[in-house]
């Protein structure tokens, strides 16, 4: 299972150049990209050379020009939101198609996101499906965080490689790795712990247990 | 009818010194947020200091953090997506409320908008309700533009003022104003014409019969 590092405060690029080695995957939240602009990819490549850089663009509208922003700017990895038209998401995937880079198809907010990706088409471009329990839910509703491991074993009907995201810690990575999901995407546990450092390196043991 | 003028790329920021005294509201668009990031809005205020500022932030998650961002920035009214979850959709809303600033609900990308609605809740918060053509439907259906009319219509039900979007241009608008709703987007048919001003007093023009 791979590890992937969301960033979503400047607060969190504190610790980036640190554990950037250590992760899989690094990614711009999408609060980071509304706050920063683009300019947050580039400084991200900079801080953090080695991994498959991820940009949390939630694209909505105008799939084709905001994929290719995106892209160019410099992301290997954008995501679109599986609520937007179908038309969004079939000319994002036809970018990312084109560009062979990756697009990852995310359900949050949705309430069922397995129904909702049933309802869905699934162009070839779209190389991953996120099933993410939304930070509102999550802070909200305990079981929210639980739900997203079932979710990312029903979704493995979708086959592509399934993204888990939504609060993950050290105490439920084992979770998300037996839901058979292929990237966990960790954020705050890692970069608000007094030791970002330390706290990849558990995640890391236990996902090598 | 207010008009809206919606900047979704670069070249529009050309205009905005120009026209923004003839328009009621102008509009940073999801694009040049994601790609300027919050320094878009202070740098409209900055060209355009009379017109109400929009943020179109389309918040799909982390609906409390990503409003204040925005309202802190110096939008008077910012966006979420009716797609995102109900809890996100409170958290953005309790923020305005207490702010008192405008939060749009944007179905963009629904099949259907008023059945999406219906699905919602809709908190005090919630000040206007966007019927929205996406741009990737209406560019490859040419009846998505008309529809989002009726649904203008339709959505008054919901009793906030409805503000209608999706490639309105002269001789569009006459329909936008019969639809009842309160606010038109207008975005390319004004900065990308060739004469920008001469486009808005058009716009104004056909709205004054």
């Amino acid at each position: 299972m791979q590890l992937q590092l969301a960033l979503d405060h400047p607060a969190a690029l504190a610790c980036v150049a640190h554990v950037a080695p250590e992760v899989d995957l690094i990614e711009a939240g999408t609060p980071l990209i509304k706050r920063f602009g683009l300019s947050v990819l580039a400084s991200l490549r900079e801080l953090a050379p080695r991994p498959t850089l991820v940009a949390d663009a939630k694209i909505a509208d105008g799939g084709a020009g905001e994929a290719r922003m995106f892209y160019g700017a410099g992301a290997d990895i954008v995501t679109v939101l599986a609520s937007a038209s179908s038309r969004t998401i079939a000319a994002a995937a036809d970018v990312a198609g084109e560009l062979g880079r990756g697009l990852v198809l995310d359900t949050v907010g949705a309430d069922d996101p397995v129904a909702l990706m049933d309802a869905r088409p699934l162009p070839s471009g779209v190389t991953h499906i996120a099933v993410h329990a939304s930070l509102d839910d999550r802070t909200r509703d305990p079981h929210a965080a639980a739900t997203v491991f079932d979710d990312a074993r029903r979704a493995a009907r979708f086959g592509r490689p399934v993204v888990v995201a939504g609060g993950i810690t050290s105490d439920t990575i084992t979770d998300a790795r037996n839901s058979g999901a292929a990237i966990a995407i960790v954020g705050r546990a890692i970069w608000a712990s007094s030791d970002p450092l330390a706290a990849v390196r558990r995640l890391r043991e236990v996902l090598s247990q």
